[in-house]
């Protein structure tokens, strides 16, 4: 069975999931839908059905699924209208803005018996499927801290992202992703807890800067910080583990795996003099000593995710972005909020 | 009156301490005590009474005054007999293993009615100095996080330090003076809460990894890291507020003050392409948006230290670092602890 999709939304995400789907076998365009019909260009010789109603479309358009990219408020909503039209659904993360609207939806899903996914698209990032095989593979050991970081000087949140009763703030827009990749990396261990940083630095009513972290049972506490005014950048991922320490420094994936060929006992002791003491432990390394080892190639491709979906539908496959965890997701979020209100972390296990 | 000086433990510190409180005016060093003779070198010339025992010193020497520059788990008991021989006190950091001990100390020190202060030294440090003054000149704007970072490639920590009953590990060795630093910038706000994560990578016995998170009711979140084994070191300090970010790569002092002269809803919109989806929020600044400015000078002389001793022992000036203070700072290192052991935050107000 073709995947027959209609997209709702056609900001900038809608006409990138336009683009950008087509290119997988067995999915098909039919339909794009807008409130802002003048949101609606560059499109106009592919011949789509064009609806300025979410309902019109879900009842008249030979469509068998629905993608939906709309501001994250209406996710919900839409979401369970979709479902009782009995169209599938690949909704845009977040997948709602908390874990009781998650719950709503999945009882629409269950009842009408269609398929629901959630384009948590960052699990195909170069950057992170790198530092996931180092980590997984233990080529830094036993890791025990990583930090993933997205600092940017944009500053301002941009269209509806500045706005609360839309969903509006980092920690959704970003903040999902992240905290996917970490349950993905951590495959297999228990989360123990979690604390949170969460503030408006520029924008006024949605959060711009967020740190969190989290505390795995396999030892590794894994930080997540962006700041969307956070002018001097640190790197994108930091991972460090008793055998090395990867780094990468931005999205284009320019960074390596630090290792040292000898430890202090080994080496004849220095001391660096600051202006208010001695530090044997924090002198410089002896010349040669540090080197680098370079990153592991990847292969990733995004359209996976539609390939995915469409076997899923058709019961080839089992879904990559599977509900349980986007559930989790969610809830973790939830928590990052509460941790942050209350200055306390908040207990997983 | 002239401080005159016994130092008990000649050690790295103790030497160095030799070397360099003669430098301050009325600070005479008298005697010099080491359980192991041996390690009294390099002195010969300067007719210092030598000790073998710190009971017979603290019984017979010339002096007003000790310094102890002994592993950590002596300092309680060294310091009650210096208080009980009517001796005024210098103690290496940190002064005691625990709150508990602290005071036990400040009974005797109180009893006796001598003078007690601790070596926390790290409050002349110039990349310090730089830091608080433009996070206490609102440089920054209104900061929102700091980073405080130690890392090293050393690894393996050395002598005493590597065992729990010496009082060893990282956070006693200088996890005191990252969070005496903290409380020191953050004079006037209140410690909300302490959540930290507490491990030993390399080194079995003893903690060589931490990061603890102080949450002040400031609006700002003071981030502390420490590892003997990150290979790839991070700024020593970063710190971010709404008008910029301070950089300080290492104790040299290296660094700037990065701002930006535009914000995003100035310029035009820009969309960076991953392998996984497009971003428009983390694409990279346009050219010449980003710049530099230099770090402030800063003047700071750790002889300061001394010459505050003598004028405080002498009623002439309040002492700089205040028992209530160090006090403090033992709370938060318990705190530390605690927090790591529990995956809790430890609240403080």
């Amino acid at each position: 069975m073709k995947v027959k999709l209609g997209i709702v939304g056609f900001g900038g995400m809608g006409k990138w999931h336009e683009k950008n789907a087509i290119r997988v076998k067995d999915v098909e365009i039919i339909a794009i839908c807008d409130i802002n019909l003048d949101k609606i260009v560059g499109v106009e010789e592919k011949g789509y059905d064009i609806y300025e109603s979410a309902d019109d479309m879900f009842a008249k358009a030979d469509i068998n699924t629905v993608l939906l990219t709309v501001p994250n408020h209406l996710h919900k909503e839409l979401t369970i209208k979709a479902a009782n039209a009995g169209l599938n659904i690949i909704d845009e993360k977040p997948a709602a803005l908390n874990v009781k609207e998650f719950d709503e939806m999945m009882a629409a899903v269950q009842e009408n018996k269609v398929f629901f996914t959630v384009h948590q698209n960052r699990r195909w990032d170069r950057d992170f499927r790198i530092v996931k095989k180092l980590v997984q593979e233990k080529e830094l050991g036993e890791v025990f801290t990583i930090e993933s970081n997205l600092h940017t000087a944009n500053g301002r949140i941009h269209e509806w992202h500045l706005y609360k009763k839309y969903g509006g703030g980092m920690m959704y827009d970003w903040g999902v992703h992240l905290i996917d990749q970490a349950m993905q990396m951590m495959e297999g261990a228990k989360l123990l807890s979690v604390f949170a940083d969460i503030k408006s630095i520029i924008n006024d009513e949605v959060d711009d800067y967020f740190n969190v972290a989290l505390k795995f049972d396999n030892g590794i506490t894994y930080h997540i910080e962006l700041g969307t005014y956070f002018l001097k950048y640190q790197p994108r991922w930091l991972a460090a583990g008793d055998r090395g320490t990867v780094y990468i420094n931005t999205f284009a994936c320019d960074g390596g795996i630090a290792r040292t060929s000898e430890l202090l006992n080994k080496l004849p002791a220095q001391i660096a003099e600051t202006v208010a003491g001695p530090t044997r432990q924090f002198a410089p390394q002896p010349a040669g000593v540090l080197y680098d080892d370079p990153l592991p190639e990847v292969e990733t491709e995004w359209t996976d995710f539609y390939k995915n979906v469409v076997a899923a539908i058709n019961g080839q496959e089992e879904q990559l972005i599977k509900n349980s965890e986007v559930r989790e997701v969610l809830s973790i979020m939830e928590a990052a909020f509460e941790s942050s209100e209350t200055n306390q972390a908040v207990l997983f296990s």
